[in-house]
């Protein structure tokens, strides 16, 4: 039994009515749905459309529904088409045909758009705390590895020594911004479509601001038409999503690689890494690769929304039918990964020795060119000199510290014993005091801010 | 347990165990693996590895797994890995530690890739299926709908009259086109990764001819490494299913325009059409909408995987489990909609009458243009003259057939009474018999091919 | 000559230093690159890395090279790499050994980073006047058309009748979504990597405050690594820019409907229509297809930046010199489009009577089952009641407003004479004065409130 | 001047005209343009249209155009729109207005869907001789660095040795897939939509089979509606490239990860790599990581270009211009990645010791396991013990040869001294000879395979 049957004379086909139903994908709409209809009860009660007794009586019904669905045992009839039209017609089973009186005013295009935008901002505490789960194990690692140094890699190649809390920061800035972003989707979600009906709006008095305080939006939508063909909140959910998911994926990539036997920088903890069903030494970082693998899913559902969206002509398009799996995707998805990347971090063993033994000695070039630098040289030249010294040295087979003197004057006269201090990792960092740079103040800065915004005592 | 715990201390983090999982996807693959471990065992008989009673034992437990999968009283254990440990366990439990002789020379890199290839072969022909009944709904309107005239548009302004079968046809095309393509995703496929093991290939005397043979494949691998890395078989499905979404979308535009009062072209029965919950006098063409809105979700997901696949380095990552949940919920959703294609096109009613009338005259215009060209005048000049008599008759608020003779002549002195013969949209339609064009003739030709591929007598 | 060759004994393979040199994409930042090595000399000078004499001598020879850059006579060499490399280059011709102390303390990766986002916010006022202009048309004519009916459309079927001007203003409230992300882009733009160096920060004094302020960021960068490797500011702008495809292929597909012969809603100027080659009486609304078609490359433009952007694992790898062209296209995209859609909104030929014409009367169904609500009907039943009513008319082949009193009595006992007056649709709009609804007086209240936000005296 | 002026009076906007040319992208197709039209000059005389005198006219007056678009000193007009408009003004002005007899019975709707195919069919010879490039590079390797190993990964852990010949090869088969996919395109492409005219079919009596074969096309399309609204080989093609670019981008991963100080297994010509603008030690992958990062940009060409044609309704809509510009970037992208990967293929130096001397002793566990297997043992118990072996050396801090009998013992009694046999990689590889294994047989094989395909020798 649908809500619409009565202009039919024909019964919608079977292998049709499994297409067009959304119950299977929107029934998790349940608690917002009867929290929207309470809402909307009150507001016909203000309005003088249900009587006093009326109100209550579909009140206490939606409630007992609410609880049916909560404990799982609101039951749906076969082909039921959504999850609006199953507590309608619970409801009625329970207070008989006042029930009937709800739908008053209202469309299921103005309901299901509200119950869509209620249902993300009751996700977006717990999406939130999922970024700080992952912020705080980046911070804590910061916090404990703090002086811990590893190569700097650009292009993949070893390029300048780091603090390795600062290559920890650096991706803790990057959620940081997801968590701002988080603000905007917040922003954009928070308008509540109900009242605008159909598209042309309710034509009995409502008070949507009232209604809109009662579901904690912001404020009411300001054009019925907008209102129910408006999808922009789940696109920029999905692209938030999307946004972690390349977060992610660059923070898994790397630690993928340091977690090689070649590179050997961290050891991931038993507890997040799998094994194999053939080869029996087996360890692997399956979980970071899930993280990385994931991100492409979750940019196929971003683009398969807008691509979705794009050219629909009229104010309601059953095609937005389509806007709820891809967003129920994406964020079940990240509240899986995203507490499984903060354990994996938390977890994993950091080998010290060996990230400060990996460091390379060409890594140390830049500051020999600033060295003479110093000395007056441009630095153009003075770039093109330490070049050609290394290649000298790859020349001669002898690692840049041990090229003799003679050698490196030969590239640049300027250069006297004192280059041979150069040579050590520890003094390359310090010197990047700059803002955001890579030597202990600024680091200690950035841990600073990190905590305030974490909320814990700097 | 786990297939690999050997090695590990600590178990997995239960976070982490959910997000490692498969099982919730390839549970689906419960047939085609145990098909393939069937085959597997014969193998490792004649490789020597199993006795002759103990492949017995193993076939025995295998069939009945298969069983209980199929019944679905197979029972899966809390945080149980994937489709592949659940057989092993289970087989174990029923046949004993004879059952751990299964995996030898084997590794789920290559037992998981033959799986979905050979679930992917299974779907071919029900795909394909689902592909003729909607090439069978067109051509069968293509054959009834015979002498109906339907505008032709371009840039969705009125172009030239068409035969409505021709219109039919030009989808049933697309179609065609689909079904072949169908034959290269097949034969992609069609290539059995088994007895590659990990990456190596097996170190067992395994004959994969034989192995091939027996699961229904064309040929096994070439390369061991590319055959447990290889995902363009996914891709190809993927891109396929995008493209038949392209097609079904752009016939469901179309039908959905002309179900409008506007045009009233076509009316959707009742058993293809659904209702609003507000307004009673709705009738919707919600199913054609799905059709084109779901062609987002099917683009996104080829994009998802693409994306995923991108830059993977090794043999086989663990990214590359995200590759079965798009291919199955294309599968699923093409299989939904399909079908229900077929009925909306063979159960909708189509207003000859009202098709034809809608027929502009301005249509003719090319044909007024062709007539200038046979007394001699260049098209390009013809183009124009009768670019301005459009422009004219707009002026003078009459319509084309409508104005004097001396307005036409005014354009182009040789025209003369006969040009009124033209606006015959019926005779615009008949001169088009080039191969390919909307005459009858060729028409029917079409209908005789699209016959022969459909297997029907001509 | 590159600015690295010092390392390297062969040269770069011709085939190779095609596809690496990013100057033909990336010489349109000349003048935001110039505008930074000022700021970076001024920087170097406080620093003490140069003389005062120095730092004139380097900003007269950067004033040349952008005089030369903005008259178009700056010639690049062949196989030159980058701007940055141009520029320095340049540079040197003018002013001597004295111009390779400029790349003192800094890298390419900081240096483009900079410059890409200083050109990014030097955009968004022409991107945001853009936007305004199309609000501008469509408030001008939600202005201009008020009083005038339309049929509004869910699923494209009629629904319920609207104020045109409800209907132009629901594009304007998409539109200033748009406006206000466009706020949110600028939020994540304005902060400056300059100074972080290669990834680990400058070795040098610098103040990057007055970096910032001098180039008009809000702010500097937190993190060296993370500055050198964001792109996030990228894709919010590709992000942005898809949406605002999205809205504007959403309007364009109605304003294409509006305009065929079968609905005849509008007329396009002919200074924004165009022809064909073969048919001469074609007027087609190629603009507004091509606003609808050029939102796919948006959409993939999006796409391909994510995807490039997954699975990086250092701070800088050369996959990013993929992230200007896509931004490039999809400004130039929209600074192309956005004025020619407003100039099709504002010139367009309303054709008021036709429109409310078309308006069925099965679209007041919804006010006739308010009309048994208001008599005590619960809606559910209201709703069935009128929906049988419609079939009923249908069955007996008649207009609603033409069915006997007797039929819709049949439906529901309550139904009276006066059941007549409902249908007028001006009276079905005239109901609808819930906020945000399609009364004349809440799309008084948009209006004022439109003109606001476009700086105009309400 | 348009080619369709006279039904206008006004004339087009001049930033309308703008947007609305595709003349700067569609100019490459001036060749195809002009031998489409000589064809069609000559059907045109075949049907009667044009004198003997005039199609020697035409073609003489295109064979001119074509010369000075070859020579580029074909001049177009400001805001002329396509290529098509320009090649006939041309040819009016070169041979007066018979030149205007040329468009008689086609459209440009025919015309460009002719030329694009046209264009395309001549560009695959050159996108096969790139892949085959790469190919010869990767078998030239597999050749003369047969007898190397390396280690062998999974999840970019050591999984088992490998001779690197099977790796390469394994490249190898992913491109010989995307030569055999490049038939496919062929197939699609070679489908002539010349003489469908706007959309209904020629009005004259053309020849089209005539037609196909002076263009060197397989056959005519079938349908006048589908041949100018079908754009599926534009997407095979996009599809084609995005593949392509997902094969180059894996193989780029893992050269880039090989080519850092960290694996060191190869070093790449100074040839095929860059410096640092800062850093003077730097040698970076960028060409690799071009071909990376461009897979990003392919496959979001496919994703625009499959968004931009889902859902459009008619025949030919002007959104279908947006067809030609990704096909053009993804082809010039291949034509300039093909051949420098190949250079960088054939120019690495590969460290052999280096590579063998990673090979770390736990990737002969699955050997060990076989070991125990062939005593008898059920591969899981004897995975098990072999995993426990694994962490006990670990715990011990041993490697896995280094570890006392006893030890071994007490996992799998069975263990006996000739365990320690197993620890020779060159062993492990010899035993996997099954089909496409990576023992030396079948390597051998692949590479005849290889060979007979790339036509050389075997």
């Amino acid at each position: 039994m649908t809500l619409w049957q009565g202009r039919f004379s024909g019964s919608l086909n079977e292998a049709a009515t499994q297409l067009n139903r959304s119950l299977p994908v929107d029934c998790r709409l349940g608690k917002v749905d009867i929290l929207g209809s309470m809402a909307w009860a009150k507001a016909l009660a203000q309005a003088g459309v249900l009587e006093s007794q009326e109100y209550e009586t579909i009140c206490q019904g939606l409630s007992q529904v609410l609880q049916e669905w909560e404990d799982g045992t609101l039951v749906y009839q076969h082909g039921e088409e959504d999850i609006h039209s199953a507590v309608e017609r619970r409801l009625i089973e329970l207070v008989g045909a006042v029930g009937g009186k709800l739908h008053t005013g209202r469309s299921r295009n103005d309901q299901v758009a509200t119950d869509f935008r209620l249902w993300m901002l009751h996700q977006l505490p717990e999406l939130e705390a999922g970024l700080i789960a992952v912020q705080r194990a980046l911070l804590g690692r910061a916090e404990s590895d703090l002086g811990v140094l590893i190569p700097g890699y650009t292009h993949l190649q070893q390029a300048q020594p780091l603090l390795l809390s600062q290559w920890w920061l650096a991706h803790f800035w990057a959620l940081q911004r997801d968590r701002q972003r988080l603000g905007w989707v917040r922003r954009l979600t928070s308008v509540m479509p109900l009242g605008s009906a159909a598209l042309a709006g309710s034509a009995f008095e409502i008070d949507r601001q009232m209604l809109a305080d009662e579901l904690g939006f912001a404020t009411p939508s300001l054009n019925s038409v907008d209102a129910v063909s408006d999808r922009d909140f789940a696109l920029e959910a999905l692209f938030w999503a999307a946004l972690v998911g390349v977060h992610l994926s660059r923070l898994a990539e790397a630690l993928i690689l340091y977690s090689t036997v070649e590179y050997g920088f961290v050891a991931l903890d038993d507890a997040y890494a799998t094994g194999s069903s053939l080869m029996p030494q087996k360890k692997n970082p399956d979980l970071l690769e899930l993280a990385r693998g994931k991100c492409g899913g979750l940019i196929g559902r971003l683009t398969g929304l807008l691509c979705t969206l794009k050219g629909l002509p009229s104010a309601y398009d059953k095609d937005l039918q389509e806007d709820k799996a891809p967003v129920f995707e994406a964020v079940d998805t990240l509240l899986l990964l995203l507490p499984v990347m903060g354990g994996v971090i938390r977890t994993l063993k950091v080998n010290a020795e060996r990230m400060q033994a990996a460091i390379h000695p060409t890594t140390l070039a830049t500051d020999l060119a600033d060295y003479l630098v110093h000395k007056g040289m441009p630095f153009r030249q003075a770039h093109q000199a330490v070049g050609m010294a290394v290649q000298r040295a790859e020349a001669l087979g002898v690692a840049l510290p041990e090229m003799p003197l003679a050698e490196w004057q030969a590239m640049a006269a300027c250069f006297d014993e004192s280059l041979y201090q150069l040579f050590n990792p520890h003094h390359a960092v310090a010197k990047r005091t700059v803002q955001g740079g890579t030597a202990r103040q600024p680091v200690l800065h950035q841990i600073e801010q990190a905590k305030r915004l974490l909320g814990e005592s700097a």
